[in-house]
């Protein structure tokens, strides 16, 4: 169930529209009672609404219980938009709600930015929510130190504060923003806000290094080490750790068809990389890149050959492997703790 | 022809002297008439004049044309220029011109900046510039969310920061800056401006992820997806994706004379490098570092083997290459789609 | 000798307490007779002291030497932190000093971000300080654009901005802040301040690319060219150059109890990787990672055959290696420019 009642603040520019929107955490799982004395308010589900309609903004009011820590929250950021009305108009920003009923293709900005939000406040996790058309429907935006611009006209703002001392920053021109300037999880390090979009799930416990990076719709169920990149997409399970420099393919790009997920303690080496789902336990050496279609030699861990070559992608989800390159040879090799008879069988239940 | 006329600001430091040129989109390819009815106003080219003289700016404004767009925005530049001239004298901030004539190696600062702007404003591509020198003559510039500083003074002014409510941050102590504090691409998503040095050039339709980089005198002809290392001098083709984390050998460390490139629609995986020039189709595999030194082993496409060993170098700039390393014997083949025969004929035509 | 007085500023949080302290560059080294007339007013050393007994800054600035550089700085901090005493305690700052006289475990975060400046400072090198407790000492703060803060309080933050001017960024939610908020050591270049924490220890004429990382308690002794990164422990010599993406093993995560190094003169090659100590001279190819456990063929310069099959780890710390892989059989290898005989008996010497 997706239901959600989200209140926020949007941000306009004259030519593109509908630049960002920024939610207070929302009220997800609402149940049906609510729900419909939502549906009288918000007649429109689905699509952002801009609340500048005072008996609107009364009659939501009205239903919002003061007790309730999640609508406390609504209310409170109501009460100072209202506070603030002229300025939020002078400055292009306008409050706004949406009620999430249907969990369709995305055709709507407001909408696409709170299913981002629901993922980075862990009302969701990744591939839960439908994203489709998430490219085409966010805009691009300059996102700056003086908050978001339209790109094109950026040029023009930069020549300007230069006959200022207010220093113009751009820190990126892209579809997605950063996670902090929206959500900030409950008990999580991150040392480079710059490697984490919104719509990322950074579960209690998660630790995202310097080289680590986390894409939307992706995430961690956390305690994670994260010391490399976790594609859209990808989900990494509890007591896993991603080393320095560690790929996972998405299926955005190269990745093809495959969703690809780490089990619980796992650890990928650093310098690793993952084009295949993995189970629990297992362990990728450092710098070795299994690709789906990498063949390897299975061993028991006893060592003895359980087949010559296996296709990476047929080990999908199995636990307890260590995979790893011969040095002496040069094959990649998949150590197993299960006994060469079952591990065999394992391996082809799926042929 | 390297025919440039570009205005600009300079910032001055007591001791350092030029720390940085800010300049508004230079009018590049000036015609014969133009060029020497600047060359009586700016009579010194190729290095900075400072604009301080009455005179030259009203003779500089009169041959400017209004209708154009190009000297429309040094018209623009000059007027705010004038009008706020003594907030930027206040500021060590000095109007300049510079008339760029002939492509020599570097010997002022100014000019050493213009040809950074020429490179990232798409009028010239990467290697068609004369840089020599360009570490020499950039000075070390300490980067702050205020502006430029000598970066001697930045320990003084982090301690008195601390007794202010101005935050003093420095993004970087480099030779050169950011490509967005000066120049904004149309057309481009940028996921961490930290990544991209001005002199950078980024085709339209680039997206520059988060792992991406871009060094100066280095780009893509877009579209195209970086996600890896675009070092200094190398040239990615239209439609070609590198991917997370893959690295491009520079010359200015370890990469030796070869200048590397990337053809049209390649794809060099994720985690994998490359040290030779590559044609267009062609493909390597995530994880694999391809150095000019590597022998492969070359296969057509149907498998039959072409030659035992060839040197990577051999196969720069050929067309439709798929490079991996087999996973069952460690060795790296490189397969074709062309025919052993013709195939075998390109490989010996440089012998 | 860990003597040191070290004279900063303390930021306290309501609730988590001390938050983060920024010193000036502390007085290291110091006398028997200066440390004794210090014992006499900064009676409990080892710990913070909040200087607010005005008895007591007049008993410091009394033993000061205002002809000492070192001093000079501490005496100028001090006057600034009186004349700022109303504005310092209106926003939770705290004029301190640290006599640092025993190294030992820590317990106080005043002392953990003492001995973060030392090493910075380069008063100290990498693992010349007890550093034991560091994470369980040091407070998890959210660096913002506007100064440190709980993180638990930056969700209300965030929103409250919104309704500002006042745009607010998180940098990063860590445990150590970035160096260059605290110390610019002389000399260096960082192209992204956002990859270096406190603790760091950069040497004169160290350049860290923007790929590059290093943690706290690692570093350089200069000059050296750092494109990739540098765990916590590891020291990089002069005149070594580490790529693009290389990877060193730290000892935090799953680089066991091998402490890395490299010697003088070394290449780490781009997406490379180490897992033992190298000695000087060395080189290890572009994308391959040496863990400790690789087994290794071993030749002389000449190519003849010295070991068939040798742990990487008993390679530590030897000189004048070259590590690759055999691109035709997968076979990691090991030249060196050691006679057959010398370097079998160096081989074996450890048995």
């Amino acid at each position: 169930m997706v239901n959600s009642l989200a209140i926020g603040l949007g941000t306009k520019d004259k030519k593109l529209g509908w630049l960002e929107f920024f939610f207070v955490e929302p009220c997800s799982g609402i149940d049906d009672k609510f729900l419909n004395q939502l549906k009288k308010i918000i007649t429109i589900p689905n699509q952002t609404l801009s609340l500048n309609d005072d008996k609107v903004i009364a009659n939501l009011l009205a239903i919002l219980d003061k007790t309730n820590d999640q609508h406390k929250k609504l209310i409170d950021f109501i009460a100072q938009a209202t506070k603030k009305a002229s300025y939020l108009s002078a400055k292009n920003r306008q409050l706004v709600a949406i009620l999430l009923t249907d969990d369709v293709a995305l055709s709507d900005v407001g909408v696409a930015y709170l299913k981002l939000h629901l993922l980075s406040y862990r009302h969701f996790k990744p591939n839960e929510l439908n994203l489709t058309n998430i490219f085409s429907v966010l805009p691009n935006v300059a996102w700056s130190n003086k908050g978001p611009i339209n790109p094109a006209n950026v040029a023009d703002e930069l020549w300007k504060a230069r006959f200022t001392d207010d220093a113009l920053f751009i820190r990126s021109i892209d579809k997605f923003p950063r996670l902090t300037d929206y959500v900030i999880p409950a008990n999580v390090r991150i040392a480079n806000s710059a490697r984490i979009r919104l719509g990322a799930y950074l579960g209690s416990g998660t630790t995202v290094m310097h080289e680590g990076f986390i894409n939307f719709n992706a995430g961690t169920q956390g305690p994670n080490m994260v010391e490399g990149r976790i594609s859209a997409g990808v989900w990494v399970d509890e007591n896993s750790d991603l080393g320095g420099g560690a790929s996972t393919m998405g299926r955005l790009s190269g990745g093809g068809d495959i969703l690809i997920s780490v089990g619980k303690n796992c650890l990928i080496g650093a310098n690793a990389g993952l084009g295949i789902p993995l189970g629990d336990n297992c362990i990728i050496e450092s710098g070795l890149y299994v690709t789906a279609g990498s063949k390897l030699k299975v061993l028991s861990k006893d060592g003895v050959i359980v087949s010559e070559s296996v296709k990476a992608s047929q080990l999908s989800g199995k636990d307890n492997l260590l995979i790893r390159r011969n040095s002496l040879n040069g094959q990649i090799e998949c150590l197993t703790t299960l006994a060469p008879a079952s591990l065999n069988a394992e391996l082809h239940k799926n042929n």
